[in-house]
């Protein structure tokens, strides 16, 4: 008999040690190995997750957070095995407060299932991932997407959490006001924690309109610079966007593949500017003004159900690149740079990818400098798996020197710690005083962002 | 011959025990007790912070850090003694990158000498607390002001920091780039420290591109509350604002003696939009329309040099009540409530200024839900001081129901102790650990947000 396991099930209803469920929650769709758990709980309460918490530390397991497994990074993957708590179960919205532009849920709520339940009041969040992923699961990466040129990261809409701690007390960091400055910002440490610090039971996140009306432009390039340079005179120009996203060629190529669709295939610009009717006609009107500069193709998209195609195949891309590629697994960089480095970087890492040969696709939200190279690789083929880390090292390099960042958006994860201690080597030992500080015990996702001695 | 000043003239500059700049430095012009530091410092370069540290250090003095005094809650004077840093001699603009939107400064630049310098570039940096701060001051204080409804407070504004620790070690938190999701969030912890957990010795900060057109209306109101509900219907119907500020009769009144202007006394809206000339004229007709709905006067303004005179106006209401109250002293409440509770917790506070018959103004940039009651009080009379306290405790009280936070924007200091700890109860051990953890001698600003035991 395990005691864990009959512990477990005295604390929280569903308790699982199917060989299936422990193995989907072994790995992800990336390129890093898998490694099993003891077990997988699905809480459904906040006094579940204490139980759970108290648990794990009497039998000194770790726990590792769970939202619906698509962090790039490894950031779910037990390696040192313990008890999964994947927060499915955990999908309750609590309250919308249209009067407040605010709402509360529980982390396992998914930004497609929130964004349904906001339609009738006018409302939406902005914040998406390609995936479907949870709130949770979003906060604790500090995700964004195509919407943050705009809108912002997780996180600026983050408003108040409730935590679990390791101690098993529960702490309400952050306040339902718009702004505060009381104290440390110890909910924006939260934020961005990668399931290292504790356990969300809520989150209060803040909401904005539904905007009125929307359109989209595509601009077709010959060259890969052509598209980041006129994607940075649109910024630079003060051109208000909502989405401006960067696909290259093989982008484009996978998603008419996998979508169905005969876009032309050639570095692309997909923009989308919106507001009142006249607001969105100004900001087009500029646009193919200043179009008329550039060799490229220009097409507008204002019919809502084409615009919706349009982008469902940008949020598919990642996916159509790994359905182009049965049998391998996914690797994908997500540098950040400084505007004025982008055209650069973004072409060194095309000339990285084609000195190794690799297949490979450029893609990104290029709005904020960030972007991805991806590729399919062989998890098992070492030779594959060396040259990725080799294109990879040198793209992040590249940003690193140039002012920019290892992570953008999909957060470190075991998958760049090495990377982390490189950019942060002056504040790694405060990140290390704060996991001390409120994991003593390394309970939390261990080797996940930090390797804690001891 | 005193070792510390000794000590001090061999590692920075200047070095003053002159009595009128001690005096100067001892107090701020709020109800706060001045207390003398041991000697102000007014270093030029960060090599110059480190040797200060170490001198400090080595006598056990507390250091001070001092951007031009404009904080409210006390949190330049000097307490326990010590040594003042007078930031007023680091204030260069290092690097200005139009190509990035972004500026690196030293800490003691000026919000109006950084604008200033922006124009030619057709830049500006939008956070406006009423007085002409630091940059540095009101990175650690987490400041906004009149724009913060459509820029977001410092916290969003601040990309990376050098920061002198007490080990007298520099640490580089964030990132050049416009987003990371490398590590904990470090730099923003620094970002409304109050003086707590180092030296800021640079700031790099985001740009704006200067609003091409801009307009201000003016609404006058019977009721105070019907200006509140006014501002929380233009908000939930989603206009879009650059400032919409909140002033009360006796506001306008004391506006109108101190910059020889002949507003109408009245509870008043102020309220400005931005854009391209046709966005903006869209939103006036929005707000028109809206308007004809209420009890009210409406006054545009496009005119730049009556908008400016307007702003001035706003910017100098504070000052403007000091000038009322010749000899007194300021204390300004600042709390900031859920938009919903804007109208209740305004209403609320002037029923109880008038219960204990106090004379007050109040003010706020209601586009956050962020009011001030302003009173002037003779500091040396016990009955007004515990009548001020009285009001304030009763007014923060009502916002933490509410959902609310007991500072805005002014930050904790020495006046908001008590509140942030009701406030931030299940956090406030986070808060002492991180202080314990980056200044264990509590060297820095002691008695500032947080009471470090031994
Ligand atoms: C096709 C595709 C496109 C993507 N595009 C983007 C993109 O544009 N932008 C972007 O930012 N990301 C993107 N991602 C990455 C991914 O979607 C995000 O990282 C997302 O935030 C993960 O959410 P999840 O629910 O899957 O969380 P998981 O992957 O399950 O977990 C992510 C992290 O959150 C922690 N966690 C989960 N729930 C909780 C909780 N309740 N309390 C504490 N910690 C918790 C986990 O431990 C883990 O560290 C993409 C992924 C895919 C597959
Ligand atoms: C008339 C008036 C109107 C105001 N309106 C607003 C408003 O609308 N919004 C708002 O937010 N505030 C407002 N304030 C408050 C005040 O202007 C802000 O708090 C501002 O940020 C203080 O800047 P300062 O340069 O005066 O800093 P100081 O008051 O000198 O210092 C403020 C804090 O910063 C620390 N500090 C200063 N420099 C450094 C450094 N280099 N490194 C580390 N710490 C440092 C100090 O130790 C202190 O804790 C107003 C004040 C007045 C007098």
């Amino acid at each position: 008999m395990n005691l864990l396991i009959e512990e477990l099930k005295e604390v929280v209803g569903t308790v699982s040690t199917n060989e299936t469920i422990m193995e989907h929650h072994s790995k992800t769709f990336t390129y890093h190995k898998a490694s099993m758990p003891d077990v997988v709980v699905f809480p459904k309460t906040e006094q579940e997750l204490i139980g759970i918490v108290a648990v794990a530390k009497k039998y000194k397991k770790p726990i590792i957070p769970y939202g619906v497994g698509t962090s790039l990074e490894a950031q779910t993957i037990p390696y040192y095995g313990g008890i999964v708590v994947d927060f499915s179960e955990m999908n309750e919205i609590l309250a919308i407060r249209p009067e407040d532009f605010t709402v509360t849920v529980q982390p396992g709520v998914t930004r497609e299932q929130l964004n349904q339940a906001l339609k009738q009041y006018g409302l939406f969040f902005p914040v998406d991932p390609g995936a479907n992923a949870t709130l949770g699961g979003m906060t604790a990466t500090n995700a964004s997407g195509t919407n943050a040129v705009k809108y912002g990261t997780m996180r600026q809409q983050v408003r108040k959490l409730r935590v679990v701690l390791a101690s098993g007390e529960v702490i309400t960091p952050g306040a339902d006001a718009a702004k505060t400055s009381a104290g440390y910002a110890v909910k924006e440490l939260f934020v961005g924690s990668e399931g290292t610090l504790g356990l969300f039971s809520e989150i209060t996140l803040k909401l904005y309109g539904i905007e009125e009306y929307s359109a989209v432009a595509k601009l077709t390039f010959n060259e890969i610079t052509d598209a980041s340079d006129a994607a940075y005179q649109i910024l630079a120009g003060g051109m208000k966007v909502t989405k401006i996203e960067l696909l290259d060629a093989e982008t484009i190529a996978s998603v008419n593949k996998q979508s169905g669709l005969d876009l032309k295939v050639a570095p692309s610009l997909l923009i989308e500017v919106s507001g009142s009717k006249e607001e969105v006609g100004l900001q087009l009107a500029i646009l193919k003004e200043m179009a008329g500069d550039w060799t490229c193709d220009l097409q507008m998209e204002t019919d809502s159900l084409a615009r919706a195609k349009l982008w469902q195949a940008r949020h598919d891309a990642a996916l159509s690149i790994a359905a182009a590629n049965p049998g391998k697994q996914l690797m994908f960089t997500d540098v950040c740079v400084p505007l004025s480095k982008l055209s650069q970087a973004i072409l060194y890492a095309r000339q990285i990818v084609d000195k190794y040969n690799m297949h490979a696709s450029i893609l990104g939200h290029v709005g904020d400098g960030n972007f991805h190279v991806a590729m399919a690789i062989d998890q098992s083929n070492e030779d594959e798996v060396a040259v990725m880390h080799a294109i990879n090292d040198q793209i992040v390099e590249f940003a690193l020197k140039h002012g920019g960042t290892c992570t953008g958006e999909h957060g470190v994860g075991v998958g760049k710690k090495r990377f982390l201690q490189k950019e942060h080597e002056s504040t790694l030992f405060i990140m290390k005083g704060i996991k001390k500080l409120l994991d003593p015990e390394n309970l939390f996702s261990p080797g996940v962002i930090l390797d804690v001695e001891g």
